[in-house]
């Protein structure tokens, strides 16, 4: 049992993104089983269908022992024949439309892809936009634009600024800009960060780490050198985690938790308003 | 009941990022009725789930009609209490998690967040360096590192190459550089294009789009410009299109599709490997 390999099927007549996460997170439950991942997203038309049910058949074969399919699949023929495969399917229509259109007392229209409000022109523009500013603002290279952010992300080298810009400007459609603390900033008194970010303290949002964490990822960029040395990582976090307190600036530890969790703590805690979906 | 509008609540213990994808891939199917979306993540003590249902309640005396409420907790009692509130609740632990169990003959074990293998530091890496990847290869500023490229994404200006790009890497872990393509590289035969990229012709990918849309987008940027007249916008769709053909570079037109579709449908036509997760 300890080494047991069970696979899984991601299936979707779109991405299968979100299957994949929602999968995702009920096998996390069951950390003891390994899971074979295997990914079928634009599941959409009857010849695919027929096609992955032959390949869920021989990997039952294979495996000695049925895989477990999670699928969203719009289209009712389609989702039957995954249904009926030989697969433990879970899939979220077949589970949940029923009872949606019996409580809207209404009959559903079968419509793939996200809603069209998501991909209307407007959101497109909003989500483009909001991924230029957060470029044009990465590691703080442009200040005069700062009026126009609705964050601005602060930390050492290394903390994960970046991708957590970039992630709130796409899911979200939120102007992230980023400003990366420097030994300078805790230095001197009369330093960038007082000079240029007072006026936008209350935007502020900082990152933190573990010393061992950055001193790892730092390694890779730059081994054996100053700025990846263990002793200079825990000069600089502790230094970054007095600063962030004494400018009361409110701040995460990420070490343990994912981009999105990150971007969704921030929105959170900034009380920020979605411009997306 | 046309203009019936409905509320919904996105719960979770998380970031609600993927029930609110789900929940919104569901009521997309229901086009008549216009919702008004609540979002609720990190519901993860007893005392914000108590507020919660007291919030529900309020809202089905207001609204005349309970709300839908889709949301993933991992905690029994948290789940339990919202269960039993007054919304109609789509729980996708409450629909699934029993029948994993009986499937695995195991017991689950609550585990908030994603799997521990997705925040570990080598995936934290791999994201980080396909987004500063991404970064340092936007807008073709440097070719240089084309070799390391999983995939190059070449398009007009403005038909969503960075945001397709940044979302490769941020969700697949992949290495997306992009070249923008420009009147220059179908005028001339002696062209940048040729010179560049030859070495990389297997790792294209372009991206058109209508030139109404285009011209739209542009007209945002530069009113009133050559670059977002109509005409120029169709000659130049025109031109990228036949480029793309004679080239033989696959493409996709992006005008009524999401970054997330766009993503994975690249992921899948170039059969790229994610890195992540």
């Amino acid at each position: 049992m300890g080494s047991e390999i069970r696979s899984v099927f991601y299936v979707s007549d779109n991405t299968a993104v979100s299957v994949h996460n929602i999968g995702q997170s009920l096998l996390t439950q069951f950390q003891h089983i390994e899971f074979r991942q295997i990914f079928r997203p634009f599941t959409d038309s009857m010849e695919k269908t027929i096609a992955l049910t032959e390949e869920i058949k021989s990997t039952v074969k294979k495996d000695g022992q049925r895989p477990i399919v999670f699928s969203s699949l719009v289209n009712r023929e389609i989702r039957e024949v995954i249904i009926r495969s030989s697969g433990l399917v879970f899939d979220i229509y077949d589970a949940f439309l029923k009872q949606i259109e019996g409580e809207l007392s209404m009959k559903s229209v079968p419509t793939v892809g996200r809603s069209h409000r998501i991909v209307d022109a407007d959101s497109y523009s909003t989500r483009m936009n909001a991924v230029n500013y957060t470029l044009a603002h990465d590691d703080g290279l442009t200040i005069k634009d700062y009026d126009h952010a609705d964050v601005i992300i602060t930390g050492l080298s290394r903390t994960g600024k970046t991708p957590t810009c970039v992630y709130l400007a796409l899911q979200f459609g939120v102007y992230a800009a980023n400003y990366p603390l420097t030994e300078d900033d805790f230095l001197s008194t009369n330093n960038n960060f007082s000079l240029l970010l007072s006026p936008y303290r209350k935007k502020l949002f900082g990152l933190s780490i573990n010393p061992e964490r950055l001193q790892r990822i730092r390694h890779e960029r730059r081994p054996d050198s100053r700025y990846s040395s263990l002793k200079q990582c825990q000069m600089e976090v502790r230094m970054a985690e007095e600063f962030f307190t004494s400018e009361n600036i409110p701040f995460i530890n990420i070490t343990t938790i994912s981009v999105e969790e990150i971007a969704a703590s921030i929105m959170h805690e900034k009380n920020l308003q979605r411009r997306l979906g």
